[in-house]
């Protein structure tokens, strides 16, 4: 038998091998895609699920310790990703009319070197957080743009030019003035972009956090800063191109997510 | 070359290379099974070591913190599973002579959502902490029946008629009483859980614990009730419902690890 | 078509898939392995990265709470260890004019039961924060040398003569006497190679660490322990070979991740 057969025969196999590996690490879901639930309002990426409930249980308020004006609740919830859904809360919050009532970073990303989240917004009505809960999804994917990932680490960019309730909450910035946030991960890169971020452009650093200190031990440095909207965004920028350097030294090509916004 | 040929050939081949993908991810442990080591008592489903110190040394007394009453020691550890192991040392502690000194949680499950576990048991003599390690290794199949796993979380259930030491020193389970724990990761799914097992049967809340609070910063959401046995069941089986459904909309069928018991 | 063709055409097969198998694991990074930034110094075993920062920013210094006569510092970060890499600062302090600032514990190890690192050296002048930074990275293929794993758990054994300042920082070693830590993980195992190491021989305990307590609630115990040199080390020894049995009896084969050094 010549080796074009072989050859043939190798390229129908390879083939084959690949579609079920595929298969066997993204499970045939299509059928799962959706609950019947009342309370299910969508996925989207980062294993991310949105969910309401219209009338919360008076045991359950007591217990989450939830103001009993809101009624009802919105919860965005994700093993991959806390920056993406904070900005996509963000954007919810100033959409809707609801309140962000609670923001928990558990350590996640499934084996990866940084957070999930648990996000609950708060509403007297349901329609209102249902609908905080749809716009957060949809802008999922445009948050997790500037998250690039590689098997040694990750990083991870936000930019706005006008922070509003969910990134007061979760990270002191400043309403209505831009805002930026640059997280590495192994930390040590955070640390170099974070020195880099600063020298790029006049900005305040809003904070810093590490494995031991504002961060729920994840391997990630964080830096968060505030300013002049071209300021902030030249900062992320010059931070960005340095972390993918020492990131893709450490562990190859690392692409983003979805698709870079910044 | 016809296409059944080729057919033919992809079959053989994909049979050995699914052989050898199971091979590369479970080592062919058969020979390690056991241990000589007189303090090893077995293993069990999640990774989990059941061991035995007949006369812990004086000075590692000292530093756990360990009244020097108890001579003999029982651990049991895992990688996955905090719940099952909490049961299973339960009804331990129920059938032998021994004292639950220290539940501790590690953020674990190999990548997954959840906990691990290091549950001390103390005894003045070492066959009853041996005794109540080979109980515990033993119940761990049905304990691990009711935890649900796919590629995007897991959920967990636990009921028993009647709550024993190891439940009320792990969540203040009322001594005697009926217990219920649910357990949803990602933790949103453990918010709707809450809310709708609280609305399914007359329980009281003992508590909840978040990613944030009363956990080890495990991406889950945990409620524990208590209360009538028949209510405290029924209110864990509508949560179950009600998490199957929203767990499998994220990232398909999720299936028992064991065998339900509840 | 007979089977002796069969069967080369599935050694061929099997030769690619292998092949293709490994590449995807590990992704083709050899283009990547060095960095154009200044910062760069390299990289190890464990995803490790080194970097250095020759002037730290102003407002840097003052969000990482670093005294500014630490000009440059040096930046030592890993996915995978903490011991190994404290160890390897421990030696790169002793070689150079640095200071250990900080050591900072991520709850990581891509999906293990460990930890990661975080560790800051600094100096005057950016020669002496560099230097400590290709000391460590060199030293780390020897401290990895007692790294056992399987997928089940990993186990960590240190041993040195004449303990520095990132020892006495990290674990209160007294400084210039010897010093050994013995880690075990799933943390079950580490609490009976921790009886077995002060049984073995007489050694001073300087601490426990646990799931709960001293860990960033990684599934570890872990002891540590002073005195002379050669008690020490037996103590170190007697608990490699205890660890390495039951670890072996919960997840089969462990092998040391570079080469023992002990």
């Amino acid at each position: 038998m010549d080796d074009k057969i072989i050859n043939k025969i190798l390229d129908e196999v390879m083939k084959k091998v690949n579609t079920e590996g595929a298969k066997s690490s993204a499970p045939a879901t299509a059928n799962f895609r959706s609950s019947s639930m009342t309370e299910f309002v969508g996925t989207a990426v980062g294993d991310t699920i949105g969910l309401v409930i219209a009338s919360v249980d008076s045991a359950l308020h007591d217990a989450m310790g939830i103001d009993k004006k809101y009624r009802s609740i919105g919860i965005l919830g994700a093993r991959t990703g806390a920056g993406p859904q904070i900005m996509a809360i963000d954007e919810a919050v100033k959409a809707t009319n609801t309140e962000v009532l609670s923001i928990e970073l558990p350590r996640d990303t499934q084996g990866g070197a940084g957070h999930g989240s648990l996000i609950i917004v708060g509403s007297e009505d349901v329609s209102d957080a249902r609908r905080a809960i749809e716009v957060a999804l949809k802008e999922l994917d445009r948050t997790m743009g500037d998250v690039y990932a590689n098997a040694a680490g990750h990083l991870e960019f936000q930019y706005t030019a006008r922070a509003s309730l969910a990134l007061e909450k979760a990270f002191k910035a400043p309403l209505g003035k831009s805002f930026g946030l640059i997280v590495g991960a192994p930390a040590a890169i955070g640390v170099v972009m974070a020195d880099v971020a600063v020298k790029a452009a006049n900005v305040d650093v809003l904070g810093v956090a590490s494995p031991g200190k504002g961060t729920s031990n994840s391997n990630e440095y964080i830096l968060t800063i505030s300013g002049d909207s071209g300021a902030v965004r030249q900062s992320v920028i010059a931070a960005r191109e340095a972390g993918l350097s020492l990131l893709q030294a450490l562990g190859g090509q690392a692409n983003s997510v979805t698709k870079p916004y910044i």
